[in-house]
């Protein structure tokens, strides 16, 4: 039987003809997820895009889904028993690192401080500036996007330590890996600590209060990942009493983040709406087209998927 | 006869004996710009650091003067006939590199903009980003600043073009190297333009109005160096048509720029009060005293100074 490749993925010219081209014999149809009909979605025997959840419960021929984020919980219960299920983890790894590195610099040169001179139309020298050249990055998380993160960072001339739960062999970007259970011993040693996790039991509320006290005075902490890492509050209040040069989250919990919130408007603390990543660069989107270019091969050659979840 | 080195650099524990272990045999009084008598001046033979140029003028024993900036401008009329005058030419390239780079990466992802949103504490989200990922960054002036600013963005996946007034083979950093009359070929390839150049007559106003619609519509103008390379105000009109996705800029004609300039409020538009080198970072600093220590070496050893002014 004939497959039918309903796609959703926010293709360009010429890309159509790059998946009629890798499955010839399939029937390839091409929508928008707002656009999409119940009965493409019951025809459909593999899927590519961001279909809203509860939609994917008419999937009845489905034989594969393969999601355009890295992140893959929504989904969870919604896709029919025996689908195979494949995310598109490290699409948006490098508009994560490069976000995470532009924060970073952003606030060591006190770009925040400098912006609300110039909404006052005032000429207002800061003082010193940070760099990370010669300097320790710590991240925890050493994923794609802190592997990305770090590679940037070493780029700048920086040193760079990842955390994961289990040590297994080098990570590309990393001068070392060590084992999660040492942050406490390291935290004390970084200049940038970085926070690349995702949220789980073992990651909330990981970066609490008595961790940034073990942070050197003039350390800038940046947040990615999931804004449950991180105790938001302690952090407000270890700042305003002169802890850390500066801050950088783009993460944050709620999101949004409520108005009344005591970080808003934290010296040196620059908040973006957890915009790091998603489809806001053109070279994200087109990896995810990748990736399913690439598993559409494996899967019609009968070889094992990339970035299976189940 | 001992020489008697004024050093006015800001030093560190330590650096005094640097000096002192390079010369042995010299009387070394340090002291700082502020405090230096001019008994002092008078006395020295060789001077390190910042002093007012007023005061150089009573310098009646000097046989060579160190100054701790790359411009030498100040002193000129100042400095007894005969004396070697040498300058810290590239020792806060890396500063300004980086605060271009920070800058740059910052408009690409407009960060003024969230800034904004974050000081009325609104979570919102400003759609498209820009990476330098294989674009192409043009940068005129290929000197001590071009040159680190290029190599970083290389670092970051871009390809860099160099333009100098006279090319006389490859400059690290960049992947080609092409006389400045290339310009107008040149700037409607470039995703980044970036101004590095000091001022003269050649360089002011050489980024006019015309030269500015050469641009692509979405590319970033960053202006390190001098303001008056740059027609601030045929940049503000054209961004406030539409032309361009961002501009940095940390150099403004006049400085400090009046409150009424139309610079201070065109959107992603971000305005540093010319704060990319100076003596911000530890660094920066550092290289000074080792500029210092270098040239030191090289005078009571009779070489050729390096950086001579005259």
């Amino acid at each position: 039987m004939s497959e039918y490749i309903l796609n959703l993925l926010p293709l360009h010219e010429g890309e159509a003809e790059e998946f009629q081209a890798i499955a010839p014999d399939a029937v390839h149809v091409y929508a928008r997820s707002g656009t999409v009909t119940p009965e493409q979605i019951a025809a459909a025997t593999v899927v590519f895009g961001w279909p809203r959840p509860e939609m994917m419960r008419g999937a009845a021929s489905l034989k594969w889904f393969q999601t355009m984020w890295a992140g893959t919980e929504e989904y969870s219960g919604f896709l029919p028993q025996g689908a195979l299920f494949t995310s598109s983890s490290g699409s948006n790894s490098r508009s994560v690192a490069e976000h995470m590195l532009t924060s970073l610099l952003a606030v060591c040169r006190r770009l925040p401080a400098y912006l609300d001179s110039q909404r006052s139309h005032v000429w207002k020298d800061e003082g010193p500036m940070k760099t990370i050249l010669g300097g320790t990055v710590l991240v925890a998380g050493a994923g794609h996007v802190g592997s990305d993160f770090a590679k940037l960072c070493q780029g700048l001339g920086a040193k760079t330590i990842g955390l994961k739960r289990t040590v297994s062999g080098p990570v590309e970007g990393f001068d070392q890996v060590q084992a999660m259970d040492q942050l406490d011993a390291l935290l004390p040693q970084a200049d940038v600590v970085a926070l690349a996790l995702p949220h789980s039991p073992q990651t909330a509320g990981l970066m609490d209060a008595r961790r940034i006290a073990l942070m050197k005075d003039d350390a800038v902490l940046i947040s990615a990942g999931r804004g449950s890492v991180l105790d938001q509050e302690a952090l407000a209040a270890a700042m305003r009493g002169g802890k850390l040069w500066g801050a950088a989250l783009d993460v944050a919990t709620p999101e949004p983040l409520p108005s009344e919130s005591p970080l808003w408007d934290v010296p040196n603390l620059l908040l973006t709406p957890h915009v790091a990543g998603g489809m806001r660069l053109e070279i994200t989107r087109r990896r995810c087209v990748e990736m399913a270019q690439e598993n559409l091969r494996r899967y019609l050659a009968g070889e094992a998927l990339v970035n299976l979840v189940k």
